[in-house]
This record gives C-alpha cells, structure tokens and sequence, in this order.
C-alpha cells in the first residue's frame, strides 16, 4: 500500500498551488516533450497512472482520444478531476498503482507523469503496463531524476562560490523520506539503469530517454530555473512492445 | 583529431600502474558484467575501440574468436599489446576513433572499454559501428558515468560527516578538462540521456545498461571501493542492431 500523502490536508494545499496544478499541462516545463511522444491519440484508448487533477486524460480526450480512464489514490484530486471533466469517455478511479488493476490489451497509449518514484514493486506494474497495452501501443512516464532523489541532503551546497548538487546513495534503491510541501513524504529512489532495466525485463523496447531540464527559451521565461541544469529533476522515458 | 594524452609520458607511467594495466582485466572490477554481455565469441570477429594493451583482445581470441582486431591512437599502448600478443589472428592498429575506418558488415562484437568518453564525435563513431555490425551482431562498452564526469570540481565534498559528490554542470555536456595522471586531460561529458539517444538514433536497440557500482564481495575485498556506491564510476551498455 502507497503512502497515501495527497490526502494530507498540507500536503493538498501545497500541491494544489504548485504552477502545474493551477495552470495545468501549460505549467508543467517537461509536457512538450512527453506530449511530441504520446503523439496521434486519435481513436486511442489512453490510460493516465496517478492521474491527479487529470489535466493528461482531458488533454488527451480532447486530442480525440476515444476513452481515457486516470486511477489515483486520492479521493481529494479525483473529486476535483470530475468536477473539471464533465465527459462520459473519461473515468476516474480510485486506486494504489502497486496493485492496481491495468485491463489486459485494453490500451493504446499508457502515460504517468511524476507518479511511478512512489511505487516499490515497479518490475509488478511494468508487467501490468506490458500486458494491458495493444499491437503498437507504448508507455510513456516521467519520474523524478535519481540524481534529484538519491541524496540524503537533497540541497544546494556551495562551492567556490558556485551551487553543487550533493550526491550519495546513487546505488543504495529503496525508500527516502523528504520534506516536500509536507514532512515524510516516502518515494522510491532508483537509478536509471534499474528503469532501463526493468523496463527490458518486462518486455518493453527503449524508444527514448530523456534527462530533462529546461531549454534556453523556458530560462529566459523563468531565469530561476537556470539552476536545473547543473542537475535534471526529471527522467522521461518512451518505451513500446518488442519488437 | 583526439588528444592523445596516453603518449604523455607521465601519463603513461601512471596509467601503466593502474591495477587494470598491471593484472589485466582481473583488475577491472566492471569487467564481469561486460563478459557476460560479450557472450560467446568462438568463431566472431571481434573489434576492440581503444584497445590499450590489449587485454580484451586477447581474452576474445583465447575465448575461440577467429580474428581479433584492436584499435588505438597510442604507440606506446600498441607497441606493448603486439609485444603481449604474439598471435597473427589478432591485429593491432593505430587509429583515432573520431575518424578511424571501420570495416562495414564485417564484425559480429564491436568492444570498448573507458575510451569513448574521449570521443567528440560519438554520433559518426555510433554510425559506423552499425553499419560496421554484422547482423546479430553487438555493440558493448563501457564509459565514466556523467555523474563522475559532469562536476565542475570531480572530487569528493564533507557535509555533515559523509562525503557527497558535487554535481553541476550535467546537461552542459562537451569538453571537461581533469587532471588525472597528468594535467590537462581532455573528456567529453555527456548524459545518460544522450548516450541512450544517440544509440537510438544510429539505429541500436538497447539491451542492457547499468550504472555500475562494486558488488558487496567486491567491497569486502576492496573496503576503499565502497564510497563507489555514493555515485557510480562508469556506465555500462549493450546495444544490437535492430529489430
């Protein structure tokens, strides 16, 4: 069972601020990217894991998708998902994606975004993802950089007057406890080399593999930004049946 | 045209005490997990990228490869690999990988070990080994991890009694300038991501890629090797020709 944190009262209050949450998929740096590769969702039949607000499921309802179905664990981001999609041909349930059930070859298109670093048995839901997509179908995911979620001090340190992540732990996998919006937040910390590699185990080929960070144009936007380059907080992965 | 930092005599000097230079590949802690991916070279034609003195190389051939060939921009390195080597099935030539000719359809294992990290041009270097594949054929290597190579300052920090690694700079990918063994020596840094992508591109389908780090048994025999786990010293990856 996943640590349920978005029903932590703070916790919501705090994600419900975040620019992605107020603005949407327009808030969030990394979609273009994650968008350019779900591609043609025309007709598909798409499945959103830790759907939150369910801006990816409108999103791809109104690109044409022909059903769209989000799970998550909150009942508070579920009950603001309806509330903002009043459509037949999206669903959403609630449910923990270590357990979730995934239709066998029910879906052309699978996508999570920032959802799969809280999930321990990760080799179970890739062979749940593996087995519910159709011929042509693929996964599409994002999750926090293990550079990003390795550290035991996850913080800026100076150093000669520059910022520098400080990394450890990069091959110690499991469980770490950060204080992000609320305290004890649990996620999952692993490498890239273990989604590669479960990925693989499950029978999935590697489209693309991106350590995102924000491009020239989004830092001349938000020249704070220009900070997460010197580390990404994001890897985005593609991957579709064999062969 | 590659700097050629391996005939700068201290730099030599220094690297020909390496444990890796002086027990061969029972030196290279990696090496078990790319022999494993080498496979079954009897009958192969096997084609080493910076041979060095040749420790791969004449692994292949005792391990039944029918001819061997080994590249590398250093006479030095190449004049004590045919010393080592006195065998006419295994070839040594003096080449840079940022141009080197690589026979087309005539290899079934395509090797490099801790040398492509120097190459500027990796995308040409990528094509030619597809096209230089064989059908069936394989393309593994090994590199220094971006974390280790990305820092600005590659050297280990205190903070709060642990020793973390500073990572900046890891999506500025190009030249990096370290002094190991000598001053000066020139590496290109470049992401995980963009290994993976340029595979991709040239038309690879990734097989397996690990972030190695010691094994336990490795650490108990080597209890210094353990702080190797806080950031992976090398990337290790298998590529085929697709499907």
């Amino acid at each position: 069972m996943s640590q349920n944190i978005y029903d932590n009262d703070d916790f919501f209050a705090g994600y419900s601020r975040l620019r992605r949450s107020v603005e949407g998929l327009s808030g969030a740096a990394e979609w273009p990217v994650l968008r350019d590769w779900l591609g043609d969702v025309r007709g598909a039949h798409v499945l959103d894991l830790g759907c939150g607000f369910g801006w990816a499921c409108r999103w791809a309802r109104e690109a044409g998708a022909a059903e769209v179905t989000g799970i998550d664990l909150s009942e508070n981001m579920l009950a603001r998902a309806r509330e903002m999609t009043p459509d037949s041909a999206v669903r959403y349930v609630l449910g923990d994606l270590e357990t979730a059930e995934i239709a066998p070859g029910a879906w052309d298109v699978i996508y999570s975004s920032l959802a799969l670093h809280y999930i321990a048995d990760l080799a179970g839901l890739f062979a749940r993802a593996h087995a519910g997509l159709r011929q042509g179908g693929r996964l599409v995911f994002s999750v926090e950089h293990p550079i990003f979620t390795a550290p035991t001090n996850p913080g800026w340190l100076e150093q000669d007057g520059r910022k520098v992540w400080p990394v450890d732990g990069y091959l110690s996998e499991g469980p770490r406890s950060t204080n992000w919006l609320a305290p004890g937040v649990i996620k999952q910390h692993r490498g890239i080399g273990t989604y590669v590699s479960l990925l693989l185990a499950a029978g999935f080929r590697l489209e693309h593999l991106v350590e995102w960070g924000p491009s020239p144009e989004q830092i001349a936007d938000n020249p704070v930004w220009s900070i997460e380059r010197d580390r990404p907080p994001f890897l985005l992965v593609s991957a579709s049946l064999s062969p």
